[in-house]
């Protein structure tokens, strides 16, 4: 979702949106400094160098529009960035990245057990947090949210370099790894406004599985310029995702191309035309734009204010990738 | 603590703490099997390969001698012993151990991404456990153990082949590494026995102390048949530990090694020998057996048997040494 469509659902939701975004930024800031440059530093860096804040504005947007300017929500928004900020940081230690949005990762700053225990540590602090604000229902959603996100980091382990993954099980992976993350901070929001019976886990779900379905095509698409990666970085690591899964399919020599085999960017960069020129990114785009209407179909009744913020940022999610 | 000292102090709290004991050991096993051979064989067998459970041992006996049989009382033991389960699985990712208890560490079985994501489900899935009692006091206590339990890690990876290390440094180390975990297991049971004015946090956190510094004094002390690894093992690793602090003090020749330098198991006995020739072994070692009286002393008035249960354990913990 690009800064801009960000800016225009905030637009949407007002002054109140603003505020709690702001205070979620003060709170992340405050954490940063929390416990010292020795022990924290690199847990700082992690949560000061930022991101959309996708996941806390879902969480402020469930949660109402305008939204309930409450500590319960702030601390709700923050929960689930630092539980974000935690899989990033583990990710970037499995495999072996050496940049997070542009700048060097804990793993190449620090080494691999600094990075292993900074995550660790925006891990728990995700739950002091939420328990500080009182609500066991809250760490419920976030903690089953947090054993999903460690499944999907499994599933993917498990089909390293496979030679056949079938959709279904390239989507529950992506479920996993992205969907419940979205779930969780719609469920979040939805909680705090008091409304038990606002069902907007589906939506953030959905949401969630498109936007990584959109990030697996950019993966393959670039240009490098706009991802500030090589293209095929995923499938370097073995990753097997939707472009080439569908591109198996039609094109005999990407069916037989073993992953393991492949080196250095000039090979890769070939691989990635030979998927492009199957159809299959637009096949996997297309699956991404219907999971967005759906998305958008599983919506409650709604204030009218609330529905048109969600909506937009559903369709954040897709101008991502247009 | 040897298996003997647990039975002990499992007899003189009679059917109850057996009771209580065999249901956390049911739920840990029905966790195991939970998310299915391909997700979480890892964790279920980090989980089912078990250990002495001394820390749920604690939760139990904190609640009381005989202790509350509740579903909270045996979720607060099964969070905190699936904490201990996913620090250990990280730390051997970080040492790059492969071994655990005798057997192949989960790194060593399914390689540092499946480690280090089976840790993180080990983490979620003990919030989840607590959360599914209802207590978020007893979320709040573990997180902020868990926050500690990181930032330890992070401590012993700044001090990693340090020269200088002061006395209380490592104490502080071990204190974020052991000690807080052992606090937690003794508050929460404190909190589901309704008495809230029970301050068991203190006792808990120095027998956690000296947990360690006994650990770290048969770290050097051996002999291997015994402690599973060869002597020295930690200090290989570049874990500066208070033997090593205490010698270095005494003997010039140690003052001016560089653990970077040193290879082989040889070098490594030898270098154990010369610093036992100090004397620092006796007094790491009275060190410990101060903070296990002292941590009697802490104890508020209680029921007989409580109490009774409580120093044994404490007695236990040295008992490991002798």
């Amino acid at each position: 979702m690009s800064t801009g469509a960000v800016q225009a659902v905030v637009d949407l939701g007002g002054d109140p949106v603003v505020r709690v975004l702001e205070r979620v930024e003060r709170r992340m800031s405050e954490l940063a400094g929390e416990y010292g440059p020795l022990l924290a530093r690199h847990a700082g860096e992690t949560i000061a160098a930022g991101g959309k804040r996708l996941r806390p504005l879902l969480v402020c947007l469930a949660a109402g529009v305008p939204p309930p300017e409450t500590d319960g929500l702030v601390r709700a928004a923050v929960a689930v960035e630092l539980v974000h900020g935690a899989t990033l940081v583990h990710d970037d230690v499995l495999d072996g990245s050496p940049l997070r949005r542009g700048r060097p990762s804990v793993l190449a700053a620090g080494g691999r057990g600094v990075a292993t225990a900074t995550g660790d540590l925006l891990f728990s602090r995700a739950f002091a947090e939420l328990a500080g604000a009182g609500s066991v229902d809250a760490v419920r959603v976030l903690s089953r949210a947090a054993c999903e996100l460690a499944q999907g980091e499994l599933l993917q382990r498990a089909d390293v370099f496979a030679a056949q993954v079938s959709v279904e099980r390239y989507l529950e992976r992506c479920r996993l790894k992205t969907g419940v993350l979205f779930r969780a901070a719609c469920e979040l929001g939805a909680l705090e406004s008091g409304r038990a019976d606002l069902v907007l886990g589906a939506f953030g779900e959905r949401i969630g599985l498109a936007f990584q379905l959109l990030d697996d095509v950019l993966d393959i698409s670039g240009p490098p310029e706009r991802t500030g990666k090589p293209r095929g970085a995923d499938l370097l690591d073995g990753t097997v995702t939707l472009p080439l899964i569908l591109a198996r399919e039609r094109d005999p020599a990407l069916g037989a191309l073993d992953l393991r085999a492949l080196e250095g960017p000039a090979t890769m960069a070939e691989v990635c035309d030979r998927i492009a020129a199957t159809g299959a990114l637009e096949e996997a785009t297309a699956r991404a734009l219907e999971l967005v209407s759906s998305a958008k179909l599983t919506l409650p009744p709604l204030p009218g204010s609330q529905r048109a913020a969600l909506e937009l940022v559903a369709d954040g999610v897709v101008e991502r990738y247009s």
